[in-house]
């Protein structure tokens, strides 16, 4: 493999046209579309679109007209096509940690009003040690203000299955994980706590839009996930949130099972009447007034990813993270780095996470050369090979400045080691 | 007073040159801001600047360089000097619903510590009958989620204070209310509520950049409020959430004591530990991910109202809701309207309601005529004027419009009465 290959499949690349949608500073590699996705050049005007015609001169009206108040549900339903979810299952909302808030609130009181199959009550929300944290910290959250006795169980990724019994309430997971772009079965997992009696909630942050997801083939009951990442959807873009139509309809009748209760969720929020009765469906979901700004970045974002296809994205990101990784093996070999991610394709995401002992430093130097990737303490260099506008010639030369990075240790310059406090 | 005479006051007004600071549409007197807030002619540049530069340039380093990272507790801190706040008890994030969510449980939490001054238990959340809905179906949310037996008891505006007991735990109010602008005495309402023991929480939404708020002088406990209506933030800003720097510290060891517990609330998000630990300080009031986007577009909105300052922007809110008030006297007397906001501008935020048997279609047939006000069921036509933008010959040129649909009749039209989901 040469650099003149690597341009030869950029050049037969089926998803070459939809590089030149993006617009990406000169002289930069981007490998941290895992943590902020790329901005589609078709943004500026789309917003630019939404503040000077809809809000300043549509004004109030635009609620109807635009119309706004159709948004998170509209940009639900796209999202939808790229998860194996119905139109009606999903809506844009809040962040990701709220959404989770609602999801596992509402599975926990699913499951207590279930019969038991077995004399121990179902407590625990079981879940990944290495999973996202403000997955955990949300959990915790939830736990403590039921003080119902629920408890967070955490293990090891490989041991998710093997832990689920009759005690568990909850499976929680992170489909692909954040740190090493391992990913789960999601089918696999999902059967397994069906068969024990528990429910399944699953992020979707670092797959949607990265890798092919069939929540409903899988027969998922809750999902929850980020705009910002793969979605394009700008910084801090707003999330969304999958309810299962069964329990939609499981849950018509009980108020207040999706506990944060705003006038959006409410059946007919235009009425103004003074006690909540919930929608009969995914709107429900909804709790306050969403950025309409926001929710109108994140689509533009989302019709970059719905144009390209999730099977040629697909396609494509595997090709990426194998090249990546065979070219690590080959011109990296003498270095101090390890795989963090699963070497086989199928059970990673659409990044590669090596392990080096001074991850941050050579992070900082890499990009000082205009590769741009991320750190994870303590040890993790994490690159994101978004398919939509990363090529094979960028996988070639990140490597190679990857490489000269190590091979001269100009990491140890004094000025990479200090941290920032954001990464 | 003639129109001439309203036209001699725009030239005289103080902040005349205020008014251009937004793009408004030709032949459209804009009433509804108390709604959704004009656009600011800064907001686009400054959006663009976010997109193009920001994100599309500066990508991920943004969080560090631009600093993103700063933005909720920068646009609170600005929000703070507008309603008697210190910089660092006011962080933006999410919806005024859940930010109400958060700081109910958290004053609950608070008042379960302290001990009984009676011997009966504190289990009423206090509020009025005619909040905003969102408001009370929050609370319904969360009392049905402690099940700890609190009741949400609601009165009539002027019953507020003898409903305060030693059974009532919370007072949850909204400072000026939605639909009619009557405006609570919020000092006096603090005290009572405190000797009684209970805690105040205020919803600021018709309030922050419409009239000039203390929450300190008044010793408030919490408050809320919304981005998009008098700070012109844009349609769904970000809210923001105030909680006094006693309260901070008294929760400094409860680690639940906001529930919503995610990422950002935590005291080092970028260590990714598995154990939440709040950050002590308003930070913790923080959870997912917030839009950078729409943080952005709301602090535009919000340096508008602080160029302008509150002490002239309510002096000539008074004059415009005064003068519209004569006037619908003076011109309208004959038509059945009924002013449903207190004659006396103390007792008044910056909008003015007047009842009508066919609101819904008087507004329709209003707007059609270009001035835009907004319906509130089952009879209210809402007029907000903001005085940022709004002129006394647009309140002469509104109530003579208003006038005229309703001694036309032209409100009868077939096409003014079919209603539409949203206003």
């Amino acid at each position: 493999m040469t650099r003149d290959d690597c341009i030869a499949l950029d050049a037969n690349d089926p998803l070459a046209a939809h590089r030149h949608k993006f617009a990406l500073p000169d002289g930069v590699i981007y490998l941290d579309g895992n943590s902020l996705g790329a901005l589609p050049r078709a943004t500026r005007d789309r917003v630019d679109q939404v503040i000077a015609r809809e809000w300043g001169m549509g004004l109030i009206r635009s609620w109807n007209a635009a119309p706004w108040i159709d948004l998170p549900r509209r940009v639900g339903a796209k999202i939808a096509q790229l998860i194996g979810a119905q139109a009606h299952e999903v809506i844009c909302a809040d962040s990701t940690s709220i959404n989770l808030f609602k999801v596992l609130t509402t599975a926990l009181r699913l499951q207590a009003s279930r019969p038991l199959v077995s004399s121990r009550e179902r407590k625990v929300i079981l879940s990944e040690r290495a999973n996202f944290p403000t997955d955990l910290y949300v959990a915790q959250g939830v736990i403590d203000l039921l003080g119902q006795g629920h408890e967070l169980k955490l293990v090891e990724f490989g041991e998710v299955a093997a832990a689920i019994d009759d005690c568990t309430a909850v499976v929680m997971l992170t489909h692909v994980n954040f740190k090493t772009g391992a990913m789960h079965d999601m089918s696999a997992l999902t059967s397994r706590a069906h068969g024990a009696g528990a429910l399944m909630v699953w992020d979707l942050s670092h797959s949607a839009g990265a890798v092919p997801v069939d929540l409903n083939a899988g027969r998922a009951d809750f999902a929850v996930g980020c705009g910002y990442k793969y979605l394009n959807g700008g910084p801090g873009a707003p999330a969304f949130v999958f309810v299962a139509d069964r329990h939609l309809a499981a849950i018509a009748d009980d108020t207040y099972a999706q506990p944060l209760a705003g006038w959006l969720g409410h059946q007919a929020p235009f009425e103004f009447v003074a006690d909540y009765r919930p929608a009969a469906s995914i709107d429900r979901y909804a709790v306050g007034t969403p950025s309409i700004v926001a929710l109108s970045v994140l689509e533009v974002g989302v019709d970059t990813v719905l144009a390209a296809g999730m099977d040629a994205l697909r396609a494509k990101s595997v090709a990426l993270t194998q090249l990546f990784i065979e070219l690590v093996e080959q011109r990296c070999a003498e270095q101090e780095l390890s795989l963090a991610s699963p070497h086989d394709a199928e059970r990673r995401g659409s990044q590669v996470c090596l392990s080096h002992p001074h991850a941050y430093a050579v992070m900082q130097a890499l990009i000082r050369r205009g590769v741009i990737g991320d750190f994870r303490a303590p040890d993790i260099l994490r690159f994101g090979l978004a398919p939509l506008y990363v090529g094979y010639a960028d996988v070639w030369d990140a490597v190679l400045a990857l490489h000269a990075v190590l091979a001269s240790h100009e990491w140890q310059c004094a000025e990479f080691q200090t941290r920032e406090t954001v990464t």
